[in-house]
């Protein structure tokens, strides 16, 4: 029976949910698009139609494409890969026109690691429009707190003053660059192609005489970017994973700054803290065994991919530093659960940060009373440095490098 | 749209697949179970009837256990976990005399930690039977090429002569105690308990009056256990992980063990190599590029697992590490998907390497071959040292420390 | 310059640190003991002196064995390890006599594995002792705190009341069987043998008519175990990694059992909990910016420790994944850093757990406090369930399973 | 005893060591350097000389900086870290007029991020010189072998025909954006500041109608980046680690592409292969037990760090993403060792690998036997593909990523 996400909580593949992007079926998807767009490709150099409704009878239909992804999984087992089996299927579909073209020329790693960056590029679209209102949140609450004196807490000990909107602020600072660097790295991540070796022979094995065996290999897969919107790269990345590697990095980065966000707000709505709550919303935060409990669910659930990005980013890293020769014997299959879990963590982890800044509810009575609890010799001044400084610093360079005021930037406006 | 394993080639979920006693249907209808078998010991002291119709209903098809898991799963991200959904449907499903009794005293940890002990204990079983197969075979096979000569690689250098059967005698010796401490490590994964802080004190909030309420909580619990044929430990493990912990680091030590063997099949199958040949199967090994390939699918997948294995088991040991109160806040979340992940790539990869041992095709003539082309001065005779000793010292050790002798063992059976 | 191990506080390198059994210099000493008792093995056939002392001339006094560590690092990277270049120095030290039995029959791997082994078993036999200490010092805190009513927390809320001892309990039951799974696993840690390709064929290789070449070699093998006091397992491990995958692990699992504790007090600590204070010794918590501030600094230090442990664990798994032919191009070597910062993190980290219990401090006003701020209705009375006695069963059940009573267990004591 | 790098060849400690910029020493001065540098700030507003005398009578000679970092890391214990103790020596040397300016209104993760800053952007400055000389002969490899046939391998099985040159342009294309995204990420290194908890009030700490209490902190804040050339970034970063997150993440990238290297050149050296070999030098290559072997050492330390990078960069993320409060309880410090480890693992690998590239020897015999035994119907000429054509499409498109034709660019010059 197929998996629906009963265990990554916020990730489930329920219609509807942000983590759907990444589900099997978009990757089957993602990968019968792959094939048609070259086919496509293809077939202008020898006219002819498309496979678009071959497509569209395969895996148009949700019930059609859950089938077929199925029976693709299950079949999948004796190449090692989905992609052999789906293209039989998807030539068996093509008739005996338009099969001759159908993935000719074509690896199945061209294809997997095509549609894996589609897929995941969609993923990071749904995290960079969270992102975005998570910073634009941060930097209204940072903005709105500027001033405001907190006890600074520093190896689990009251320390001195500093500001609340010091501490969101530093939020910011590690929201909107990991924001950056996904989209920079998302927006980088190539076409895979190459062929059997790297080395696109395989278009030549068409027919002699056919139009499309005579053409230029690269020109060819330019064109085949240009349908799916992708960049060309360098050359073949089937065992440089440069732009894998870096997307990882760049996920993991998103959830660990996610993690600090999430970790401050658990220690703020700690018993005998209460400074903060996470935004209330009907049935969130119940408990099977206390009626009378409001858990902070949103910043659990984000600190539970925190804890979980880090070893899914490794697992993507140590398989790139194992490939090997033109095609990598298990390097490469181990990087696809790890993609797709560790998409899913980050989406889902924007997604609650999200909604979490954007309600977080601010008690500050708690705030004043913690502080002169913590720090008995306070004062009614307290000395809190330079914080309010740092608050404005922060907020104008990210005003300056990501080229709108965070400040003023509407939410899922990006910069 | 549910994932149906389609990027775990070797672990997906259709029918049939080994892996699916790991899937969410699975893990939904062991939290049935669980709870179920608790309104049972709870039912005798009071009379009545239990759940076991309702849970048939709610989940017996499968097609009504995948819509329940659905909603189930959409429903987890408010609470964080999904046993508050599934109680508030069991609870509405169970009707006004029982539903008083649907997770009287427990808490959601209780019935997650514990369906994750069934679901895991099933595939530690389902490994186990695999392993028993794979430990037979590579004695067979230590035991038939006992003294033959064979290239020893060092560094990937040719190093002196070694014997295959001290090869295949190393694979035995790896495989053997990982069989035995996964069972060890399965066997002791104890029943969860503890109600919402560990402290059992929820039974008593049944009414007063009720016979239920005056019951010894522990005699309860130890009953519930015996329900699920699972032990009951000294104490609630909420936050103390030491039963995840040792059974990912089990699992985890299978699946490298079993990547060693992968891995030289991987290079015993190389062009320039030639001495081993994966079984064949009907498709199997086929690529989408190259109708002359075939490819040694069954060990890429052994090894994809031994890469991916590590990291898996870093997760539920760092969520471990990360435990603290009654019930932790986010590193229990984290451990789920890890265990299941996990589970499955073992499940996957002791499948695989069953099949490859017993299949495996050994080309003397190659192994012959390479040894007097990577050292030339070999000789007629070449001197193997104690390597037929040790062979026997190995199927010897075995032989006693199992139960039973490795070498007679028939499949299936444990020692 | 030589690290000092200024980057891990409490696993310094220092004279009379705990962690010094895991230095560079010990693993040196340890790598001339085991070629030192192979000597006396061969020397017993044939008549004469053995290497003592050489060996002692070359790294007796600590200068000495110091610059000699230094010439051997900086040499290693010709051979890839560091027992290629103590060899050529021990041979010119050892005299035309001697030297052709220095490492005769031998390779680096059986040198230099058997030489973590002895490294390991020390610093295992430090952390054991110190986990004594703590599992002594975890039932005391129990029992004198088992039915001390305090606010269960869970998800960082307040939950129920539930005791003090419950919690103390927990860790106990964590201490108790990572204590016993270190002491099984570095016990069956056993002598590291082989020779070039695991067929012990090098012995042979002493010139014709040498008595030592006619000696059977496993019993070579065993005489050598006798000397150095390490079991001889079923055969060579060169590339089946269990006796390091499986101390991994151990090791592993006493950093985040510990790491449960630390967390614990780490909250009990903070301002506006203040339940818990770690033990007062002069000069510790000292903070460089604050001088009000007492860090909890044992706790902070066991925490970096779990945070550590699983990734270094994984480290080794991973390697023992990748372990090919008969002696591994890179897998092996990726293993010996890890081990040896992964021993000193459990050695840092039990020693501090052990002062921790044995000298924390518990406000109990605070506690109540606490208790009746967070559940306001508690009453006077709080129903804690059975907390006490699943204390006494948690207590009890160390009572049997160690052999001894948790409780009456004399500090520095194994069962 | 310290430690000398006797566990990690080619990042040995010893004089001259391309690893010993991360060394404790270094760090240790890099502390002091970073002390010395905000008394030098401080002075200007208020007279009098500065710390340089101290500092170079502290830790200039070599056996007095050792000294003096063994003292500290001992006594780094009782605070958790070493600047407590190193701030201790330095006041005490300081004398009474400069010692109330030294660390004044610091915090210790201010002098230690910043000191870790300072070592490893010199460490990124070795790797980023091997890289470009990496980069060179990688690009000369591809040109000099454009268009060599050679056998393509994938999955561990005879593909199609490639070419030579199509293998190192895959280098290449791997090893420049490595470099690239490396040197923007050393370079971007801010300084550490913020003081007790990133609020700065600590210099007005300084006696009243000090004239340095009267200046503005932030201003004293980029003098200081100013004296040692370190950017100050938008605000305090003691828990907002992306700087340090990203560095770990190029990094770990820079040692898995130098991974693809080394992996490949460990496959062409095999018996049975034998189309690479590394290059020559005296004493390289030996092995303990077999005087005729030439173990590829250089590809074995590389590949041993590509397995161990991710571990440990997962480390740095997951203490990241464990980020709380104003300063973190345990997570700040589990950074450090990783930090230093990964640091001299890339070092390491990236000096093997320019010196592996600058010399590999091709044997193009091999090569064309290997192809033709792999492929037996390849025939005269070869269908390469578009191979010689993709080799010019990489080497283009470095040469204008990279500012300057990568072909042409000598060693060690930077585009």
């Amino acid at each position: 029976m197929p998996d629906v996400g009963l265990l990554t909580p916020g990730a489930d593949l329920a219609p509807g949910s942000p983590a759907a992007v990444t589900d099997d079926v978009a990757v089957l998807r993602a990968m019968l698009r792959t094939e048609a767009a070259w086919v496509r490709v293809l077939a202008r150099h020898r006219g002819g139609g498309g496979l678009d409704a071959v497509v569209e009878r395969l895996a148009g239909p949700d019930a059609a494409a859950l089938d077929l992804a199925t029976r693709v999984a299950r079949a999948s087992a004796d190449g090692g890969n989905p992609v052999i089996p789906l293209v039989a299927e998807l030539r068996d579909a093509a008739g005996p026109d338009l099969a001759p073209l159908v993935h000719a020329g074509l690896t199945s790693q061209d294809v997997l690691d095509t549609a894996l960056v589609l897929v995941l590029r969609d993923a990071a679209g749904n995290i960079r429009a969270d992102l975005r209102r998570a910073v634009t949140a941060a930097a209204r609450l940072a903005e709105d707190h500027r001033g405001r004196p907190a006890l600074g807490r520093t190896l689990a000990q009251a320390a001195v003053p500093t500001t609340l909107g010091a501490r969101f602020a530093g939020w910011l600072q590690g929201l909107d660059p990991a924001r950056a660097f996904l989209a920079e790295t998302a927006e980088a991540l190539p076409l895979a192609y190459g062929g059997a070796a790297g080395e696109l022979s395989g278009v030549s094995d068409l027919a002699d005489g056919d139009p499309v065996a005579d053409c230029d290999p690269l020109a060819l897969v330019e064109a085949w970017g240009d349908e799916l919107g992708l960049p060309v790269g360098p050359g073949p990345w089937h065992v440089t994973r440069t732009p894998f590697v870096r997307l990882a990095s760049a996920l993991a980065e998103v959830c660990v700054v996610l993690g600090k966000v999430a970790n401050d707000v658990l220690q703020g709505v700690r018993p005998g803290v209460g400074e903060l709550r996470e935004p209330a919303a009907p049935g969130r935060g119940a408990s099977s065994a206390m009626a009378h409990k409001r858990n902070p669910v949103l910043s659990v659930l984000v600190r539970r991919s925190a804890i979980a990005a880090p070893h899914l980013a490794a697992q993507v890293l140590a398989a790139a530093g194992l490939a090997v020769d033109e095609r990598s014997d298990g390097a490469w299959h181990a990087e696809w659960p790890a993609l797709q879990q560790l998409a899913r963590h980050t989406v889902a982890s924007a997604h609650a940060v999200a909604e979490l800044l954007e309600g977080l509810e601010v008690d500050t009575d708690a705030v004043d009373r913690n502080l002169r609890a913590g720090l008995p010799d306070v004062g009614r001044a307290p000395d809190v440095g330079a914080a309010a400084a740092v608050v404005d610093r922060v907020l104008g360079r990210f005003d300056d490098s990501a080229g709108g005021p965070a400040r003023g930037r509407r939410a899922g406006e990006e910069p």
